[in-house]
């Protein structure tokens, strides 16, 4: 196969990108969001919906597929793309994320060494060990069109000593994931930077993994419960750190807004769980901001989310009628604003491509704000 | 609008008969299956997916349909058919068998007299009042193509004295059903054919009914709990009490296997909640029979439910991924799950009004039956 690779199209004054990321499953036209697949489903759709309403790649969550069903059973079952039959690419993370998440939550459920890190599951507390050649042996067995490197994502706040240190364990495991990989295998490797919110240590981790060599570059370590000024003080200088010829890929985030501001400080890709679980709790997401389809007002307003909206979902049902359906707790009501948001989200993005190629990506941001009543942070 | 009214297009040596019934919203082809849109929706699926499946008349709940949103909300908003987008045919129940489950399961909670009946709301515990006069009002309201009178459905088993007073209960509200009616909305009404198991009592029944007129004729008080040969019994001479030129109607049944004996008994419409709710418990219906998706062995089949089915489900997704999803809780597999059942029981319905065209239904049942192994009763 083919080597992933990414072209660079055009560059708006504003500094937003426009570019386009080849993969062995089709490329993929930046900046772009992708929705979360956790287990194999972007949650209530299937592949063809998400095929319909305009998905160019999803994310699958390593340590998710890892756990259930196995991705040795993936494996045997042709790869990820088969087992769900999405046929266009598909990122993974490296099950470090969720990990650590678990370790916030639980007292001694995880345990990091220069080794690896030990785990208990979620599901039935057994103990695992996830190492950076292990993470990509599983994403290799999952078949996904990105890999990301195994990382510490450390908590917020941290003392600058513990993340100094960690981000130099997390550049230790990035030389060891570039080394498991398999290079003929044709999927990409991301480096994850860290180094929370110091600059200079940001400036550190990006020039070790930058002189290692990855086929494109994530911001993590962000959306982790800092102050939102905290993160666009970072990316106000982290991106300028990573090079320019290659995609920069923002973990976890995130708001309508939030897109918007991370495109003009020059990042490619997004992923965040925020339209579909939002979806799921009746908020829906539209140009003029969030609304909440469980309020009374709502209860006999016979127009759709978003008159201007093209979803199946605004084109078909009434607020009344997506009202009724969530009051009844009806499973056809979440897919329906499932596909609302997740389209929503898609929109915005192919706006901002278009935008950016016709170098008035400025004027779109003012427009945005203009419109839109921004989610509190 | 033109009255709605049914042609009988063929008679199966067998007894089977193939028919047409025209309806404001379009004709359906009979014998048919309805699936039950409780509370505006079939559970999981939207008025797209019904479409796509090939649902040809759907059913809603009038008792849900009036606790919540309310008929007169619906009927602000253009209808049932508007509300929930579906532009073709409706058959709504009067309410009265719900009312009536109710009472089986909370003592006190309804109350029968000549007037109608009270009852409590599953929701909150409010009192409400439901009659002949007022089921027919809300029916309007909700704009339906068929209709059904209020009826009382009995218990079983029921004394014969008991039975004997109700269905005259029932011949009364039948014609005040039809006094309430206006002749001019162009929706169609069905009388409900009582008396239990006792063939005299049937026929009492029915000639009452007929008496009077209605645009079709309905079989009710069977599968509420009786052995199922009481209910063949009733079947082996209960369609010859009813006009042949009117559309014969068996409610709340049933079991694949069920169906293609009622047609063979000359029955044309059914319902039942079955293929939907089974498909939320996994359990998925085929040519061979049932398969329950949760079972172990399924973990890595990577064919089909069926290889022979035409379905969404069927077409893109393995018996390995529903299993996967299914234990994920994933509300993706649930209405995969649902789609490939509900196509199951129209492409049933499908092929043995094409038997019947045929003349070959009994063929067909045999082969049937040499194929399906029958869920228990």
């Amino acid at each position: 196969m083919n080597s992933p690779f990414f072209e660079l199209l055009h560059t708006d004054p504003s500094g937003a990108r426009r570019g386009r990321f080849h993969t062995p499953h089709g490329s993929v036209e930046t900046p772009i969001f992708m929705p979360v697949g956790t287990a194999a489903s972007v949650k209530t759709l299937t592949s063809a919906d998400l095929k319909a309403v305009g998905a160019q790649i999803i994310l699958g969550n390593t340590y998710h597929l890892y756990l259930r069903p196995g991705h040795a059973l993936i494996a045997r079952l042709g790869g990820l793309h088969a087992f769900m039959n999405w046929q266009a690419p598909i990122l993974t993370d490296s099950g470090g994320y969720q990990v650590f998440s678990l370790g916030a939550n639980q007292a001694n459920a995880v345990r990091i060494r220069e080794e690896g890190v030990t785990f208990r599951s979620h599901l039935d507390g057994s103990s695992h060990f996830l190492s950076p050649e292990i993470a990509i042996q599983i994403q290799e067995a999952l078949g996904s069109d990105i890999m990301m490197q195994l990382d510490e994502c450390p908590p917020y706040p941290a003392e600058r000593a513990y993340l100094a240190q960690s981000l130099q364990l997390s550049l230790r495991w990035a030389r060891r994931s570039l080394t498991a990989r398999n290079p003929t295998s044709g999927q990409a490797l991301f480096g994850i930077v860290q180094g929370g919110m110091e600059a200079d240590l940001r400036q550190e981790s990006a020039a070790g993994l930058v002189a290692m060599g990855f086929d494109g570059y994530a911001l993590g370590g962000l959306s982790v419960g800092e102050p939102k000024e905290k993160m666009w003080e970072v990316l106000s200088y982290a991106p300028a750190l990573l090079p320019s010829q290659q995609p920069r890929y923002l973990m976890g985030v995130g708001k309508p807004d939030d897109l918007v501001r991370a495109v003009a400080a020059g990042m490619d890709m997004f992923d965040c769980v925020l339209p579909t679980r939002n979806a799921r709790n009746g908020q829906l997401l539209t140009r003029h901001g969030p609304m909440n389809i469980k309020q009374a007002r709502f209860r006999e307003e016979n127009e759709p989310i978003d008159s201007a909206c093209l979803c199946e979902c605004c084109q078909n049902y009434s607020r009344a009628y997506l009202h009724h359906l969530f009051r009844n707790k009806e499973i056809s009501g979440l897919r329906l604003m499932t596909l609302h948001n997740v389209h929503y989200y898609l929109e915005l993005m192919a706006s901002m491509r278009e935008a950016i190629q016709q170098d008035r990506f400025l004027a779109f941001q003012n427009d945005f704000f203009n419109h839109f009543s921004c989610l509190p942070d």
